[in-house]
């Protein structure tokens, strides 16, 4: 399970990064992270639709008005959420010391926190760090940077592509942080993309916003949303490629690697979800519209019954036709198909007696649910993992 | 945690009981149940609002436009459910034979059925055990229905009213099955409620769907929705009394009485929701409408993590804020207070760093979750339980 991909690929030219331990965390792991473009870099972001949001993301959501970026400092082991005005100096100050150590304006610093909620932020113990950690920056440190957000994840996040812009060969990277507190509309608490392709702020945005919704946003581990779930994107031009705009002929070719980037990160969140034995892919099929899709594959990632009997390597159908049921979307019990990877379960709404087989498929890692419904013609794909006691055990004992 | 209430204060005058094995369960536990009515009686239901429907469900949908019941023969261990045309033919024949037993006509009779799904049900083994059930009613054995319901239940659940009704004492006397499956809009798999008082139909009708609204619609375990879903009332008028209507001095009496006994009901549910070891109630004060206090209620009733934290008799509001952020009410962050029993977390937003007694209160079996968002004179309550390794256990397995 442990991934140790080449850190060069992820080099993205003019982006630094550094990720230490400050002491916030008890364990002493890295939990203090920063990342920084050598020039301000046109950024795009999507925050937590929850209410109750942190103070960072207060403060980014009003910073990323000015469409750019040049350093993201973020932390772990405390979300710097439900904590008042307080909550917002705290943020600021980090802000400030940030910029002052990287000699650029604080406008162009983001704060993203993740972790505990309702606990002051070390902002002392933050500060007192910012130095050394401007000072380790280098260009091939984001390994240190994914694992510095991590929080119950066992593994760092990453996934890269390149692509040819033009005569250049650019580069886009991402990280991500995620395992619990997830669901869709921001399905990750924190992921961060950088490249060097020069894009217009409009089809960065628009790109971001298309690739978010059918990865993130298909994403659930339990239906809990963060006040601090951040995704954002940084551009810096450096690749120095004429920059591409929404009717560009490469902003498919940049749209289509973004969108390969997110749903990569979506799945290792997802396989990393807390306790997860099994990745759980389920794609739904035969739909009149997308959005019945959705729904339908949303509601069976999301049903907890679905979700352990996956676990317990047991072909119980009958709950996977109990969350297509409820899923508010009118189906037809007499056209519906349902496969466990390639075992067709359920025919025309009626068992097939696989169980057997279907038992033997189940204790593969990969699982794919596919629901063909066979009134129309759409398709959504949703991702999840499967319930265990591992998740209990990590959430029944978390904030000790 | 034995309940062992006297059988006596049960009794409704006019209905008799009988529950047995019929062979269904592997275990060689009680079955298959019988509720009769020694005249016809008024009814109403409730059913599933899943799509998807058990073909038990589907016949009492038609039949309940009668507006009359005398008998209800119950079975666990098959849901009848997603089996098709046979299924539909299968339930029809239990009704013809529990009809001709029992010598009234099929329409008064009303078949149910609760477990796995996909299974074609055992009619042999059920049509052949109807004419001992019949031989074994009593007024006495309601206690045996409400065992022969049970699935993964650990206890029966019953609940009796006696109620003045003029110068008569009429009774209310209901009993459920439910544990796992639960979640709102009919958050009860099987629920029955029998009284010898007479009322008329639209009162009757009235009545069940306030009660159900404010009680098993209100209780959460895992948010799945069973395909067979349903509650019935049938009022056999044994009493005498001069039937009540919607403008009676007593419909509030009969009214209140049957909101205790679903709310005792519900409770009980999730008290003995799958591997639960707390109940939790959770009151949400102060909203603007009732709405949105039914809304956050949910929220917080539905999270997993806040569950999951429970279990672990760990006071992580900042869990609690976070459901209230998502639930799509708009709240003030600086106008919230939040209790765990007695002990107040969240003062205006900001944590009381009470934790260490709140650790303290958390080790109590019943715990009450109250909010107060601070901005308006509106209450909701929810029921849950927590969330623990023991529902993976049982769920991971069921169907084997």
């Amino acid at each position: 399970m442990k991934r140790v991909p080449a850190n060069r690929k992820f080099i993205v030219p003019g982006f630094k990064f550094a990720g230490i331990s400050a002491g916030i965390k008890k364990s002493g792991d890295r939990d203090l992270a920063l990342i920084y473009s050598e020039s301000p870099a046109i950024a795009a972001g999507m925050f937590t639709t929850n209410r109750i949001k942190a103070a960072p993301v207060k403060l980014a959501i009003e910073n990323i008005t000015s469409q750019k970026a040049q350093a993201i400092i973020i932390n772990s082991g405390n979300a710097n959420a439900c904590t008042g005005k307080k909550g917002i100096k705290d943020a600021r100050e980090v802000n400030k010391k940030t910029a002052e150590e990287l000699g650029i304006p604080s406008e162009l610093v983001y704060v993203s926190s993740t972790g505990i909620i309702g606990k002051p932020l070390p902002v002392e113990k933050i500060n007192n760090a910012v130095p050394g950690l401007v000072d380790k920056l280098s260009p091939s440190s984001l390994r240190q940077v994914a694992s510095a957000m991590m929080t119950t994840d066992t593994f760092a996040k990453m996934s890269s592509r390149k692509l040819k812009i033009g005569r250049k060969r650019g580069t886009i990277t991402g990280i991500a942080k995620g395992a619990g507190m997830i669901c869709p509309n921001m399905a990750t608490m924190l992921c961060f993309i950088v490249t060097d392709i020069a894009i217009n702020r409009q089809a960065l945005d628009s790109a971001l916003r298309e690739a978010v919704t059918s990865s993130f946003n298909r994403l659930i581990i339990d239906n809990d949303m963060s006040t601090n779930d951040t995704v954002m994107i940084l551009a810096n031009g450096n690749l120095q490629n004429r920059p591409i705009t929404k009717r560009s002929a490469e902003f498919n070719i940049f749209k289509n690697a973004l969108n390969e980037i997110t749903y990569d990160l979506a799945r290792m969140i997802a396989e990393d979800g807390e306790g997860a034995t099994k990745l759980i892919e389920v794609i739904v099929k035969g739909a009149l519209t997308e959005a019945d899709a959705e729904k339908i594959a949303l509601a069976i990632a999301n049903s907890m019954l679905v979700k352990t009997a996956i676990y317990g390597q047991d072909p119980n159908w009958g709950r996977i036709v109990a969350a297509i049921g409820y899923s508010g979307v009118e189906v037809n019990e007499n056209t519906l198909d349902i496969s466990l990877n390639k075992i067709k379960l359920v025919r025309k709404g009626l068992g097939t007696n696989k169980e057997k087989v279907a038992r033997k498929t189940l204790s593969k890692k990969n699982i794919i649910i596919t629901v063909d419904l066979g009134i129309g013609k759409e398709t959504a794909k949703a991702l999840t993992c499967d319930l265990t006691e591992g998740y209990i055990k990590i959430n029944a004992h978390y904030s000790t």
